[in-house]
């Protein structure tokens, strides 16, 4: 069909300008010696709760900042504003709703408000959306989720991009599953059929129950990141 | 900034051809005497559930039937299978993720396999998603959206305009309210700040509570709704 066609490669051209401009930002925080998690999530799923945790945890240990991400308010940066850390708010409200998702360009913009060679790991929380947030690279070290199982276990197979796009699932609000028809057996085939053997941790924020687990996966990661200034433009994927 | 100008510009045109659309379709469901529902929400909030309930109290009453919304999977047309209504399923999947929402097109494309004329009330399921969807009309009579208690009290004023463009807001799962650290008043306050007593119900499409009350909703606003044929090619908002 000629108009899907049409609108395939305007999507192929948009995407391509957003790559473009993920790997400049790639190189900015490779040049400053970050860390960088895209986190994604649906709305309410649990992201600033869990960076709340995050900061409570790791905070006087690794120089955290945040980038928040929302169509509009500043809600969620003011929940963080109490720990202090390097933090920027990018909305992406004008018009029509506000855009559903973090783009390389929105982030690029945020980036003069943090100060890079002070951070060590800096965290993204994108707009809660299951959809269009895996479709744009922010020039992110690792993508990671936080999935409710408030949200059902038929999620991975409904949104698969998502699901296949991230290296850790963190499986949140575990507290609640003795009050829910949650099947995790069968949320783990479907994580599985879509994303094989992806790692995973289940969680609560509320409660705290593997939020160490989380910490320790953080740590070690940017452990293991390529130090700095290694190859200028060189590309990730 | 010339950039977004573009880009608001490039969107009003979108927005607009999907208008016309929208029109197009209403005309054919007012021809064919349908009430027509676009139920919108955040992934698993529980629309696929609350279709369930309602199907079972008034599908004897009154001819439903279903156009589901999806981005991948005929997962919730076969939870609604055994019902035995004229049900239909729109994939919104080719390429790139998939489209975040239904739009007025895709909807179009999925009338065909719908027997409009033996009909009374269609309901539309649109794409799990608290942005994009409030942006594109499709023809429906009202806007209904499924909120779910598990995702926070502030997303009215995150999500303005979704939590905006409905009338009314069907606030779910309140079974496991004691399990939760949900503040009920201050959600009710944050909705009032965005949709000034705009209808709420309570429910639960869990343990049933609520939901006659939205049936008697969805009875009363298809009997209030003007009958059919009654002026080709009118305007609506």
């Amino acid at each position: 069909m000629t108009q899907v066609e049409t609108k395939a490669s305007v999507m192929e051209d948009v995407l391509g300008a957003n790559d473009a401009l993920a790997q400049g930002n790639r190189h900015e925080f490779d040049h400053a010696g970050n860390y960088v998690v895209n986190m994604m999530s649906s709305p309410g799923a649990g992201k600033t709760t869990l960076l709340e945790r995050t900061l409570e945890r790791m905070g006087s240990e690794i120089r955290i900042g945040v980038l928040e991400g929302d169509v509009q308010t500043t809600l969620d940066a003011d929940r963080l504003e109490r720990f202090n850390i390097p933090i920027t708010q990018v909305n992406t409200d004008p018009g029509f709703g506000g855009e559903c998702h973090l783009d390389a360009n929105m982030v690029r913009h945020g980036l003069p408000a943090l100060p890079l060679h002070d951070i060590e790991v800096l965290i993204i929380e994108n707009v809660g959306n299951l959809v269009c947030p895996a479709e744009f690279r922010v020039g992110e070290n690792s993508r990671v989720m936080v999935f409710s199982v408030t949200e059902g276990e038929d999620k991975p197979v409904k949104y698969p991009l998502m699901f296949r796009s991230v290296e850790l699932v963190l499986v949140n609000k575990v507290d609640l599953l003795p009050h829910l028809d949650f099947d995790m057996e069968l949320f783990h085939r479907n994580l599985d059929a879509v994303n094989p053997g992806v790692q995973r941790i289940l969680m609560s924020a509320r409660s705290g129950e593997g939020v160490d687990e989380w910490c320790s996966w953080l740590r070690k990661h940017r452990a293991d990141a390529p130090p700095a200034f290694v190859a200028s433009g060189h590309h990730y994927h």
